[in-house]
């Protein structure tokens, strides 16, 4: 074992801790407590694992699975920007550049290399794994939403247009839940959970 | 889609939320709050990735981190035994036995049977990526445990036979691993964080 090389995925490794203290806006099942970044992304990883039956293309299950568990750690420097915040997502890209850099950087050089291409393909759908994180990434709170009557939707005013805009992406990834989500938003639409 | 299928396996992810509030012994880093289940199995997928380079054998890496992802589902029923406590370890298996079938049972047949046999391999550490799973559940308590200075063995007054007992099914995953654990115990022992 190369002790310098372990002690650097260990820095790293211990760094990632902290993201189990980046509160998100979804609040869990139940009307539970917010969640947290680690979370979503476990939860993430377990859905892509599950529904890969239902993605557009073939796709590397691992590192799909990679890309979820980690696409949210720049956010332990950069902080986590509700989704329909479109100031907070305005500056967002540019804190995350730097946090990617810093704390993918306590990495060995190979793997620092490696979770920053997963990191930027994750964030331009750029490949079949990107595309299903994604599906997840957007399922995945509308699913908890959903659970808990459109609670977090109501509470931040949240529009049709908004969701749909967001859910969209997941079409690249996979037609068929794209098809689920587009009922499960008219749902919450009736219901008067999403304004029309 | 079938939809009934599909309606099954979300079934089974919204029930796997509650995974969320199981709460373990260990503390997160920086002397944190208490971790739960899901931030653990989160951890542990993230560390079978980035620390695959130093299993025995090689291994399916997407298999391996599902059965992290999955080991403590069984928990949302059966309770958290911890790791020392040896009268709640022996009605614990029974209670997850149990847990299994009603959990597992809420996904479609197929997808039942695999997660079961997945649960079942990572518990009897029966093939590579059970035992290189079984490394991640070992060392990442210990890693947290170390970060912060020994105080979850303090509190419970773990001794150097017990941490080492259950820490020695590392060796079957990862010698490196398992060699860079004892050197870490021995440091905590001499810190007196660990009874001799």
């Amino acid at each position: 074992m190369d002790q310098e090389r372990f002690e650097k995925q260990l820095a790293f490794i211990l760094e990632a801790d902290k993201e189990k203290n980046i509160l998100r806006q979804t609040h869990l099942s139940d009307h539970g407590r917010r969640e947290n970044d680690a979370e979503h992304a476990w939860h993430m990883a377990m859905m892509i694992y599950l529904l890969k039956e239902y993605s557009n293309e073939s796709f590397d299950v691992a590192k799909s699975m990679m890309m979820a568990i980690i696409h949210d750690i720049v956010e332990i420097d950069a902080g986590d920007a509700y989704a329909y915040d479109m100031e907070a997502l305005n500056s967002q890209k540019e804190r995350e550049r730097n946090a990617a850099k810093r704390i993918f950087g306590l990495l060995p050089d190979d793997q620092r290399d490696e979770l920053i291409a997963l990191f930027e393909e994750f964030e331009a759908c750029e490949s079949a794994e990107a595309r299903f994180a994604r599906v997840m990434d957007n399922f995945q709170p509308l699913l908890l939403n959903d659970s808990n009557g459109g609670n977090d939707w109501r509470e931040h005013n949240v529009t049709y247009d908004q969701v749909t805009k967001r859910q969209m992406t997941s079409k690249l990834g996979s037609e068929q839940i794209w098809g689920y989500t587009q009922k499960l938003i008219d749902k919450n639409v009736k219901k008067g959970s999403i304004k029309n």
